[in-house]
């Protein structure tokens, strides 16, 4: 647990964070019982539970364990006393989800965005809104907010700062500084990351295939974006600039790509190029023109099932090129992909089979997001807890 | 250090690990460095210190610490008792290298393989003869072999069997076990692993670029293969087929690949792809005909510079592939790409900040492999030292 170089502070928040994530695994338990799982010392144990009982991060119950002596009190995660909030800016609009630390949901909304033409000022402005009314309504609740993250669609360096959103004809936005700042609340930290790679950290924490530990989350609401989960941890790269599968060039010289280029997987299979070529245009609702798809596809109109075809085959040649790099054993298909995974697995299972050099595409399973509104928003709620799970406590 | 289910022995490896690795980032150090250094009590420390330098892993120097008080003893890492073996196979032959377990050469020596046409069978038989007479050589010189690691162009799985190597021809070839069983030594650890997995362990290990956390190496001597560092650890997937970049379908339609498919990156730009465009076909000496590509190529000859030129660019679509997905910090071009590095270097570099989303290719560096001619097998010393890294003493 410690290393030579670390100060007292740092010494103090590695072993809080190993106290937290023994309860997390185990819980109920008892002081000693947590002592003998981490190697630390008892008082120490003893002092930080005590901590953690005073922050109301941890309770404890009645409950015994079954062997003979005296009762022992056990312990439990406690997460009821603060929260955090969760939003995305995607092309459908804004969403905003608050969690309890104990991720217990407080409040879920939907807005219809500014629009992709708005810019980014309009965007901030829209986004501070909702996250003051998220503030406010999980203060009234009771609790403290810890943080706010926000899922973006692009490239989003180490500082926050949107490098390149094709989809919502972003560059170079300081968006971490400028909602900061607008916010006006130096007491909750504001973080940034990219949504695909938020989406998947709600599936590995919360979803079906939650734990395993080569988990992939495509995305395809604006821009097309893989969430990637190596050997039980977030990809991040060297830069952050990760999972941009959206640009893997598939066709020389195909359609023209957001980002200036041709043939990506983007261009050729996200939500927009999907509903452009059904119906020529993208509506000021794209919301009911995908529902309008899906009634469609569920009807087999021929037209709408031929595109979705198409679709389904350079997903599926999208997703081979993350099996042959990757060989992820579960790649889930996450946002509109999960509403229409009926009508693209077919399709993506085919091409998958025929791109991917390994037997049974390397062991790979398709399946649908189970969060095809909220992965996004849900894991920026996981994300803002980082702090705390690394043994930094609430500001008081 | 100490998890509650862990048994003594798992305890004691742990513990081993640790000093070990104090001793390898901060020798020479005393007892009491590594005892504060890795939170173990100073019993445990003196204890551990005692067997690492009864089994020779560990020595003492006469050198003293530079401050008041009186000299301590310092300890640093010894590993010339000790010895592994890492085996090449290759299309352009067999390549082993012997290294003690302190990093130091004590052979390499390079074989023409028995020849792609040959089959599994002739192959094992002749790894086995050359790891035969290195077990021989490494013995001499009065060193125990800890472990044989050997590389293969391909898909390997967990169990060691070669599953796939379409540069070899071979599919479902348990190599490990029919090493292992030819080899006929219970006592030495057989190990089978994929060659630009070992490759780039080198790199990460001994190379300039040593301790990079995002690092890739690119081998194409006979299919195309990566090995990539991701956060500091080697990228291993769920069952192992990780790195398969050479199947990425460049030009739909393209030229026929080994693996059944057309147009894949290994088709195009593998070494025995670019010696069948410039010579017409691959020589019985593929050493010989390399030399002689690269002796046209510095001499700027027109027809070798034009192949030399698109193999650049599609490996520089296929480095955009890794680069958008992983954002690596660095790619090295390793095996004859690091030979021919200056040639293809320019073409690989316009096609990747071309084909990369990230501006600036996302910070990535293209360089030469520091080991052209012996990543794989060095890497594979490497490999085999890991249960001695993990705590696991030498059999006696």
């Amino acid at each position: 647990m410690i290393t030579q170089t670390a100060d007292h502070t740092d010494i103090r928040a590695t072993n809080l964070a190993a106290v937290l994530g023994y309860l997390r695994r185990e819980a109920p338990c008892s002081r000693a019982a947590i002592a003998a799982g981490t190697g630390l010392n008892k008082a120490t144990v003893t002092s930080i539970v005590g901590e953690l009982l005073e922050r109301r991060l941890v309770r404890e119950t009645q409950q015994t364990q079954n062997h003979v002596g005296r009762p022992a009190t056990l312990l439990v995660l406690d997460g009821s006393a603060y929260a955090t909030i969760g939003l995305e800016i995607g092309a459908r609009g804004l969403t905003a989800l608050g969690c309890d630390a104990a991720g217990e949901q407080i409040l879920r909304w939907h807005r219809a965005g500014p629009g992709v033409d708005a810019g980014p000022a309009k965007t901030i402005a829209a986004v501070v809104a909702l996250a003051r009314r998220a503030i406010s309504t999980v203060q009234s609740s009771g609790r403290q907010v810890l943080g706010i993250t926000v899922g973006v669609p692009g490239l989003v360096n180490r500082d926050g700062a949107v490098v390149l959103a094709a989809g919502l004809g972003w560059s170079d936005v300081p968006l971490r500084a400028e909602l900061a700042a607008t916010l006006g609340r130096p007491d909750i930290p504001v973080t940034v990351d990219n949504d695909a790679s938020l989406g998947v950290l709600a599936e590995h924490l919360y979803g079906p295939y939650a734990g395993t530990a080569n988990l992939i989350q495509l995305t395809g609401d604006t821009g097309v974006g893989a969430g990637i989960i190596v050997d039980g941890r977030p990809l991040a790269g060297h830069l952050g600039y990760v999972g941009e599968i959206g640009h893997l060039r598939l066709v020389p010289d195909g359609p023209a790509c957001g980002c200036g280029r041709r043939g990506c997987l983007e261009a050729l299979a996200s939500l927009p190029a999907i509903l452009e070529q059904v119906d020529g245009s993208i509506d000021d609702d794209p919301q009911h023109q995908l529902e309008t798809l899906i009634r469609r596809a569920d009807a087999q109109d021929a037209a709408v099932t031929k595109v979705l075809t198409e679709a389904g085959t350079h997903l599926g040649h999208g997703i081979a090129a993350l099996v042959n790099i990757l060989n992820p054993e579960v790649v889930l298909l996450g946002g509109a992909y999960a509403l229409l995974a009926e009508h693209l697995s077919p399709a993506i299972d085919k091409a998958l089979r025929e791109a991917s050099i390994a037997p049974d595409a390397g062991g790979c399973t398709i399946a649908a997001s189970a969060f095809p509104h909220t992965a996004t928003p849900l894991g920026a709620t996981a994300h803002a807890l980082t702090p705390l799970t690394r043994g930094r406590l609430p500001a008081r």
